[in-house]
């Protein structure tokens, strides 16, 4: 029999809180929304080229053609897909690139039929997903609701797994933090900055057991030989401090906003005390280490993206739409939905007086990636 | 490549009418309640029987080992799974039996894993149905949306399917049915009765395409030796005329209620005339002609699922109730929502001045099931 599934739902809803994925409905900043829309399909573009790269490199076809046999289906997973679209171009990009693979073997072969698996959690809206699917699409579609922190397909039944801006949320706010008699207690602040080195131990500590269960799990469902690309927004290299991040100052301003809150006596100090966000934007040497611990994979690449889009000048108004649309699920379940407008009228002043800042530092963040092949056990 | 997908949605909303699987949420007879669920469940054990045996007698995996390896996953389809839960019931059962049949083996073998996909009409609620799955189930999930007329499923991937009062609804009207200037025009009728040689005609042409699609879809999708189990409301052995069974005589007074309403007034005579229920109730050699026309699966077993609640009495305002429940969509869609009320008062008086036809007639429905095996090519 197969292992009882750990269906429990986790603290995070993740759904709210993949909206970052969507594409932006509020504000009517024409500008602004064909600048966000420039710069999506840059970070598309330059994910794009990290897979077809990953598949003409790193995916042996050749020698294991027992493991990939085209008269079989080629099975794809997209592990935190969100409602798309963002995940139907990853598929698209990954059934081009691997049916050009096979298309250029010395050997002629058939094209293997195509199953792609989305997966995301249960509370995800997956009636949208379907709805969406791209009409003409070259492949046989299938959601897997789930937290891939757990196991979601059977064992050795994956060629290909992928997973983008999904794995930066915690599957929960680590417990020291919220913990009063802890001395990685975070009081006054809503996420690490890197100064409070227990507090940001108790981040990396969270961060490192989900990856070691993510890694645990995917190392069962994907075929030895078969690849595995992650896309995750992390530090910069050489950088120490997450608050010095374009992330981390949005996250430390947003702290600062709700504690504005507080003095005008309009939210409680201890409800922003117990406001943590669930999220851990690793290093590239952190990433190494959890994947060396796993010892499942070996690591064929790893880098940050390079877009032209990141050096646009940076935008008070849609940035403050963007944080305002991935945060509101989450910020109204724990504060209510009243404070929201006067929460982002202080947080959209307080981006402006730091517009040179981040004019200089929003360049630091990082969208990191790696190419993982699973070792032949 | 993968064949495109034809994702065209069809002409009635599948969705709509699969409410029948629903547990019924309107009405507050107890009695009747109680009463339905003894039915339901009468009928689910029922179908248990059929799938144990079918896994028992017909599932050959000792000599079929290759094709049935336990290190592979174990993959199983429910055909209009609606939102559960009889979904699920089905899955259990064919889990319990496969792994059953897997443990009896004279040479000793690993347990696969299962995997169970979900498959109906893209406009399902999966949200409901994933948010349903039993949290202690001994299988990976996941959900297909896509009209099973079609291909859903990569070739040879399936080692069960299951299909369960899903088939007898038709793709679409047959367009001769609501074209005026064709003999097999179905004036101020609903459905067919069974007297009208070309309206019954061109529903069975229907139901014969739509057959004919099924099995060419689910041979490209079921591994050689594989099973298919089929439940499907029909007309019982012997009998030639819809009208006079159970599911006809239900069908009939809603018709003529509806013409009730015409000349009351209400509605148009020409919306009835251009309304007409897609379904379709085969008989057994009716379906065996189909199946020896596809000439992909062996017919192991054919009969009518036998169970005690058959022979509970007739009850009108329960009878009545299910109907709505089932119908209300596409008469909605057809008449709008303002003459419901009307509609069913009429409806369940007819019910009741035919108490005693029914209460005869209504045992002559027949649950039809079928077990198909794959042949190996």
């Amino acid at each position: 029999m197969a292992p009882t599934m750990d269906t429990t739902a986790p603290t995070v809803d993740i759904k709210e809180m993949h909206e970052e994925a969507h594409p932006m409905k509020g504000g009517d900043d024409l500008n602004s929304y064909s600048q966000n829309s420039c710069y999506q399909r840059g970070v598309i573009d330059a994910a794009k080229s990290v897979i077809i790269e990953a598949v003409t490199r790193n995916l042996d076809l050749e020698n294991n053609l027992s493991t990939f046999d085209p008269s079989k289906p080629f099975r794809i997973a997209d592990f935190g897909c969100s409602t798309g679209p963002n995940t139907f171009f990853a598929a698209k990009n990954i059934v081009e690139a691997v049916g050009q693979k096979y298309g250029s073997l010395q050997e002629k072969t058939l094209q293997p039929e195509f199953h792609v698996f989305f997966n995301d959690h249960v509370n995800n809206d997956f009636n949208i997903l379907f709805r969406s699917l791209p009409q003409n699409r070259e492949y046989f579609a299938a959601g897997v609701p789930g937290s891939f922190y757990t196991r979601v397909f059977p064992k050795a039944s994956l060629h290909f797994a992928h997973c983008s801006y999904a794995l930066h949320w915690l599957s929960k706010v680590p417990k020291e933090i919220q913990d009063k008699n802890s001395p990685a207690f975070n009081k006054g602040r809503i996420h690490y900055t890197g100064t409070e080195k227990h507090v940001v131990k108790a981040y990396f500590g969270q961060f490192q057991k989900d990856m070691i269960a993510f890694l645990k799990a995917r190392a069962q469902e994907i075929v030895g030989g078969g690849l595995m690309v992650i896309q995750i927004p992390g530090l910069p290299s050489g950088e120490v401090l997450f608050s010095r991040t374009g992330a981390g100052m949005l996250h430390s301003l947003l702290g600062s906003s709700l504690m504005d809150l507080v003095d005008l006596g309009v939210i409680s100090e201890e409800s922003v005390d117990s406001f943590n966000l669930p999220q851990y934007h690793p290093s590239i040497e952190e990433l190494e280490m959890v994947i060396e611990m796993n010892n499942s994979f070996t690591l064929e690449k790893v880098g940050a993206l390079n877009h032209p889009m990141k050096n646009l000048p940076f935008d008070v108004q849609m940035t403050s739409l963007q944080v305002r649309a991935i945060m509101e699920g989450i910020l109204t379940d724990q504060f209510g939905e009243k404070m929201l407008d006067l929460l982002f009228e202080i947080y959209t002043k307080k981006l402006q007086e730091n517009y040179n800042v981040f004019d200089k530092e929003i360049r630091r963040d990082a969208d990191l990636f790696l190419v993982l092949k699973r070792k032949n056990n």
